[in-house]
């Protein structure tokens, strides 16, 4: 049996900076997609539109033959001007993180209206909005990071009710509460979901720092509100993998004093991961819709305009075929999510 | 500034067996108390009175000055008469998981019905059911762990209402559920809260598995309800401090297949960590009623009884106190909870 699926396009996804770019920006194209869309959260951050030109040069270098969609970091350094500037140098779209690693932000998620003219100045030149949505934990109001999605989903609304035109997308989405606010909003608003969401709950992070990653999988019940939406094959639901390197060690290991990095890295087998994971609930009929069409819906990206655009044939292993542990560059290694855990699906390589 | 607490009993204590036991057993002392429940999860488990003499005896040998009070592991194989027996032996109580780890338990929780007459018999002779309340993780039924303590009450409350002068202790207490339905009932029903849950919430433990114990530090509101009962002084609340010592690296490292050990060790610093909690939630004036009285009380175990008996000054470190890393005997080695921070009383070894 083997599937084939036009033109994968992973909408979430961090590729770094450095030796770690090196190694991790051709497995976008080993896991199957040629369309990035990339995360702006370097050290520095990524705020202004010349960072964001030099940053696709360098993904480009590494190579060439993937579309980058960049993006910028949403910090109070960013002028109405500059997202005009950034729009016509093909910048795709603005990032929202819950605190600021910038200066100046310290308000965090309650001033979203100091954003009102960003926001006002995108809808105008129609650039996405993308919301990493959770609010800070906070243990006086009983907020924490099982509720922290659910607690920020007022804001989405609000700036949605605000801006109906500005196409918003909440960032991997992992709550039954999420699903249903995007689906009961108007058709500029979208959601990404991971590969991992759709794989894990809370018992398989509890102790298991491998499986840890923000926002942490929830509950069987909010698995299954996510597993349902893809199954539904719903138009504004669509993969962004959050793809997230960290050095194993980083991942590994937590002293007293020190927990382990939060992240999952999907990127080289995500494609047959996802495939794999759609099976498994019944849903790989709608593959095709989840990792490509839906996505480049959304985003005006259609396949025909992108020459780096291929299909991707799937195919069943001929033998028990289980995830590959470890990947070296220099003094870079990574070992992805799912390593050593049977996997259902492979990339035909000859086609 | 000073306080003196008369015999700190721990109502809750793993003291494992081997050479992890000759290290961890003298700091039931040196953590301020001179009595200690004994959990009967040994590999195999205690389930016979001529275990558990053994095992008091083994225990007595490495420090003869703790009042042990021993448990039997409840299993199909344990009998009326072996209850019988094992109280006259002078063995205490009957501990209960939620999953044995013995032979012909694969029907878990729901299988209580079938210890009814074990039940019966410890109720006629008076000895003590202490109760792990958790279910077992469930998907289909959307149960995980954070929500297997609630889903396990209403067995709490069918245990109580079938024996109703049976004395039960709900173990290690990590919600506002679980402390309503202890005080909901009767004086036979009491209940254990451990140090670190008076510390912990889901956050600590998200990627830092130091803190990752079972059942899990649940949510800030959770929190305040353990915090508020001992505040409150209900009598039928005390410490059990579920100290369980996993060697350093199993707490600190998971492999992709393989997640850390679940527990927390806080044997050897208990009576100050605990006055540093109840101090940091106004409730120091508690903490012998906490530490000492209630337990005593429900357990009948009175200080005058007991020549192991001793008053415990507490004083405040004279400098900045941080706990100590590391604890050694021969090949074995642990890592306290709370290793490297601040902690505000020490034992004043001179009284």
């Amino acid at each position: 049996m083997s599937i084939s699926i036009n033109s994968p396009a992973d909408f979430h996804v961090h590729l770094r900076q450095g030796s770690i770019s090196e190694l991790i920006t051709p497995h976008v194209r080993k896991g199957g997609f040629d369309l990035a869309y990339v995360m702006p959260n370097l050290k520095p951050p990524v705020t202004s539109t010349e960072q964001a030109l030099q940053y696709k040069a360098d993904l480009e270098r590494i190579d060439p033959n993937v579309n980058y969609l960049m993006t910028l970091y949403l910090s109070p350094e960013l002028t109405p001007d500059e997202i005009r500037k950034a729009k016509k140098a093909g910048i795709t779209g603005v990032k929202s993180y819950p605190r600021g690693v910038t200066t100046n932000s310290d308000g965090g998620i309650e001033s979203y209206e100091m954003y009102y003219p960003i926001f006002e100045a995108m809808q105008e030149v129609d650039m996405v909005l993308n919301l990493h949505g959770e609010v800070p934990s906070d243990a006086d109001a009983n907020i924490h990071v099982l509720n922290a999605e659910p607690s920020f989903l007022p804001h989405l609304i609000k700036i949605h009710l605000a801006f109906p035109k500005l196409r918003i997308v909440l960032e991997h989405a992992t709550t039954r509460a999420a699903v249903e606010a995007v689906k009961k909003c108007g058709p500029t608003v979208a959601c990404t979901i991971t590969a991992h969401h759709l794989a894990l709950i809370v018992d398989d992070w509890a102790g298991q720092s491998w499986n840890f990653c923000k926002p942490v999988a929830k509950f069987p019940d909010d698995r299954q509100a996510l597993r349902d939406v893809v199954k539904e094959g719903h138009p504004r639901f669509f993969l962004g993998s959050d793809s997230a390197p960290h050095p194993p060690s980083a991942k590994s290991t937590s002293t007293p004093t020190h927990a382990c990095a939060a992240g999952v890295y999907t990127s080289p087998i995500l494609l047959p991961l996802v495939a794999h994971l759609l099976e498994s609930f019944g849903a790989l009929d709608k593959l095709e819709i989840f990792v490509s069409d839906n996505g480049r819906a959304f985003y005006r990206q259609p396949v025909e305009q992108h020459e780096a655009a291929r299909v991707i044939k799937l195919r069943k292993p001929s033998s028990k075929k289980l995830v590959d542990g470890n990947y070296v560059l220099g003094n870079e290694s990574l070992i992805p999510f799912w390593a050593g855990k049977e996997i259902g699906w492979e990339i035909d390589e000859d086609n």
